[in-house]
């Protein structure tokens, strides 16, 4: 390379055999240099077509730290790596993705590196987040509480299949907190060109940095790298299987937003608290069913054996056919708690508009408002594991993160 | 007309006061002519916006002409009620909603009164549409048969719960019709003042009216009243409890729309046939099971007792829980069938990107692409009941009725 090797952040051009590219150095592989384009994307240029790279710049490090709004010298952002998509390369013998902790380790020293911010990176586990249980959502929720005693803010790699399931049992487990929890991961794994794991890790840093009392989801809010979004872990959801923008903060707004190269802002957040307290409990023995035309009361009996609390995805207002009802009746009768949530995802559950709704509630099943039907599970599990049965309908009921809107904020799923 | 009526397949030039169309004539209605355009779409437009319609060249052969539009004098619209809140009234004592078939008898009269087009009401059912099941979708595909064989149109009466589950039902039983079939329904009772009722009726009147090989939902497209979309039902989905806007078509275009008073316009709908055919056989016994991170293998294999088929809604590209896996391998190779689908709702189910697909795959499990879950669900009763096992696959995978598609063409929720 003719000046030098590049260091992350330096202005580079790259001459190749079908023009030039300018940009910021981003990493490099034996065969392919990545850099971040004017437009915000990321570009991955083959080393075979490249002529010549040239640096324009080196990057500028500031000298004094910059002081965001609650930060305490010394202290840092602590990365905690699970695993998913984000901790995964292509393989190229069989062309799938594969776990591999090395590219989110080299992107998070890169960035700590770029960032006047420390970044601290451990790899609590290395899995797919379609395998996380609630025991490892109670070994993370401790390890988040360690690192918020120690650092500024607390960054979470994790697959994005499940993500809302476990960052919604932290933010139930986190009693108080001194920082922001940020929970990030990619669609595309980081060793490919069209990554959205850079733009993501880079905002959830910088999320990370400002204090507040939340736990939440960085991801993109658009197809665009320049649109990153913080949603509320307790009311976002994955809404597509692919898209770079699949999760979506149900009715209600992002509580930060990233433009481009502009700094963070951030609204109508949680503040953050003196200290660290978790309550790091949670009882496993909670099922979700998917309510249908055919399924059955013997269905609904069957399923619930062996499990304290069965949330429901009924229809519309939280409706089930009612020939099933005799069935919940028998169920919340022997002590297991009924919730009933919505498979229409968005809106209301409301029990006292039709017969089949006021049936079920004298049958002993529970409505909870807007809460999402994955919140509701979660919360279930926290509730049953740290407070008496008996507590179980007030304390669903209490809003404890925000999870429980007094109205419908945003419009649809924004 | 200046060169005559065109026919079917004559390649015309429409003149319009915002541009010209070129295309193929497809038919005509008294408002409207319908062209194909070199993008293969249909295209609906107002004859108040045409200024001169050409022929470009007559198509070539038929000594004998198709009929396309296949209006006959002294046909109408058949609107069939299920019940559903659309069937509904307030009752004051209790302040809740019940069925009362008068309200929308009333309604069908007088716009049967309002529209050149006659409109002939019968009630097949008064449930609320969570009390749904195989059984009467069979009874209502044959009603709908008859009331084609007799009619121009059909709009059914229905429930919003579960609307898209009987609708899709019937686009499978419905193996050729002559004209379309519309369901609506309301989100308020038609007793209320601000109830959606009207409006989707007249809505869904003025959609069956055109001669169309569709199964459709017309409810609102937006919040307002001069706002009514036609969705195809096995692409549509309630995504709210309670907003009018409730049904949104995932990632296909709606099919027609209805802006105030203007005419309905409709793109590339399937083309209506020339006899009505129904194959009215469902198995009920297929299930629905929702993956979550405590679902566990003897769950999923005491779920499946006594079924035949279970649609998993699994996480992002359509995965579970290793330690599931081993269960799914011994239900497939007890014979019964596996259909993997995504809880994201959005995007496409994909098997073969991480390990998890991969060993699902083996396992026995089907992905299908972006079928939605529910619309999985229906279909696999309607290919158990019809073909034999060892076709399951091949005909789950076919594109019957637009269910599948090639690549997404909305963004989002549209």
């Amino acid at each position: 390379m003719a000046s030098g090797e590049p260091e992350f952040g330096d202005s580079i051009s790259v001459e190749t055999d079908s023009g030039t590219y300018s940009g910021i150095f981003v990493h490099q592989e034996p065969d392919f240099i990545f850099i971040k384009l004017g437009s915000g994307y990321n570009t991955g240029i083959s080393r075979s077509r490249i002529r010549k790279v040239k640096l324009v710049q080196k990057r500028n490090v500031p000298e004094e730290t910059t002081k965001v709004d609650g930060r305490k010298d010394g202290k840092g952002i602590a990365i905690l790596s699970t695993g998913g998509t984000i901790s995964s390369r292509v393989d190229y013998s069989t062309g799938g993705v594969k776990p591999s902790s090395t590219m989110d380790r080299l992107y998070s020293e890169e960035l700590s590196r770029m960032h006047t911010v420390p970044v601290h990176y451990s790899s609590v586990s290395n899995i797919l987040s379609e395998n996380m249980t609630p025991e490892l959502w109670v070994e993370l929720a401790r390890s988040i509480k360690k690192s918020l005693d120690r650092e500024e803010g607390v960054v979470v790699f994790h697959g994005t299949d499940t993500m809302s399931y476990t960052s919604s049992a932290v933010a139930f487990m986190l009693r108080e907190q001194t920082g922001t929890v940020v929970f990030t991961g990619s669609q595309r794994s980081p060793d490919r060109p069209s990554s959205d794991a850079f733009v993501n890790i880079e905002s959830s840093i910088r999320f990370a940095s400002i204090r507040m009392g939340e736990v939440g989801i960085c991801m993109h809010g658009s197809l665009s790298d320049d649109d990153s979004v913080l949603l509320r872990s307790v009311r976002a959801r994955k809404m597509h299987s692919s898209r770079r923008d699949a999760f979506r903060s149900i009715e209600f707004p992002p509580i930060g937003e990233i433009k481009g190269n502009s700094e963070p802002v951030v609204t109508s957040f949680l503040p953050a608290g003196e200290s660290n307290r978790i309550m790091d409990k949670l009882d496993p023995d909670v099922g979700m069913l998917y309510f249908n035309p055919t399924l059955s009361g013997e269905d609904t009996e069957r399923f619930v054996e062996g499990k304290k609390a069965v949330v429901i995805m009924g229809t519309g207002l939280g409706h089930v056919a009612e020939r099933i009802i005799p069935s919940i009746e028998k169920i919340t009768r022997s002590g297991v708690k009924v919730v009933m949530t919505s498979q229409c995802i968005g809106g209301i559950v409301d029990l006292n508009v039709y017969s089949t709704g006021k049936r079920l509630i004298k049958a002993g099943a529970l409505g909870l408002g807007n809460i999402l039907p994955e919140v509701a599970y979660v919360k279930a599990m926290f509730v049953l594991a740290n407070y008496g049965s008996d507590e179980f309908e007030d304390m669903m009921r209490t809003n404890m993160r925000g999870e429980i809107l007094e109205r419908n904020l945003g419009g649809g799923f924004s």
